[in-house]
């Protein structure tokens, strides 16, 4: 006997979410089929609502339920500073950071040339048209340090200095390689203050 | 600033999946918001699709789109003989195996102390009164072969027995395509008593 087709069905869509395999995707399957109504409705509800309500904020393209979010309408919030990160979840991470006051931008991803992901895949346009139209005096570059964070600094670096901006990069506070959705607030506090001109 | 709550929600939500720590959770749920209107749509579609049209049979309880499902409805299959699985998943795997023509029943767990699951908590009374009413030969207990599954099993066979009934229990040995360097003692000395002539 093979699986029922409608179980196959919902494996195969479950196997394509990031970091699930055929067996996990297995599993889960069969638990969301012994689940009780309630809970099954709980966890369509939860995605159903979140997807309804969370928005993309027009300035900064972090996730929110307001657009503009609720960075970029803080006017206690120094204008002239924009920090890149790639994800909004890198926005959440950095924005625990008291002592870190200016606007964000979130590029949607990194270069990858390997992946054949390139500037036109995440905002550079965005970026740069955002840079023009505001008087900002320096961009903090607090993309991943991993290779594709590395590229991706270089080469926004390298567009953002010709329009006369200071360019710095989260110092190496943090660990080479890492991610910066799972550094700790020290770590990136300290890379804050140790931002260096690129 | 924290993550927004209806993202938050999500989050908490998809932690509740078997399998799926706090990041996982967190990874996962920023996808379905990035993901795009489609696929969301076949992601919860396929749940609704199979939680709708897949029925618990009324015989020996596997999951299937038919009730009774297409085993138990099988006229060419040998009635004397039931296997007994934990889950619908395992009495997949064994079908597998084409010389095996009997029927199933699926307990829908096993037995464990520890965690407060006793015979009330899977299909017991259920099985037993399968037995009573038909004519079975032999009881195959294929539950796995850790500890939950061996007290069912153990559990199982002294209650089938009184009734009269032949059970027996998937042999114990090495697996096939294993490699002897990295076999527990316990296998291999269960595969040293259930050897057989060459």
């Amino acid at each position: 006997m093979n699986r029922p087709q409608p179980v196959e069905k919902m494996i195969e869509v479950i196997k394509r979410l990031p970091g699930v395999g055929p067996k996990m995707a297995e599993r889960l399957s069969y638990h969301i089929l012994k689940m009780s109504h309630v809970e099954v409705g709980k966890l369509i509800g939860s995605i159903q609502k979140a997807r309804q309500v969370m928005k993309c904020c027009n300035i900064c393209y972090n996730l929110s339920e307001y657009n503009p979010c609720p960075i970029c309408s803080d006017v206690a919030r120094t204008r002239g500073t924009i920090c890149i990160v790639e994800t909004p979840q890198d926005l959440i991470a950095v924005s625990r950071v008291k002592n870190y006051k200016g606007l964000y931008f979130v590029l949607g991803g990194a270069l990858s040339p390997l992946d054949a992901v390139g500037p036109d895949d995440i905002r550079v346009d965005k970026l740069i048209k955002r840079l023009k139209n505001s008087s900002v005096d320096e961009v903090i570059i607090a993309t991943d340090t991993d290779s594709k964070g590395e590229i991706t600094a270089v080469y926004l670096a390298d567009i953002i200095k010709r329009l006369g901006i200071k360019v710095t990069r989260l110092g190496y506070g943090l660990p080479v390689g890492g991610d910066i959705e799972y550094a700790d607030e020290v770590t990136i506090s300290r890379a804050i203050a140790g931002r260096t001109e690129m």
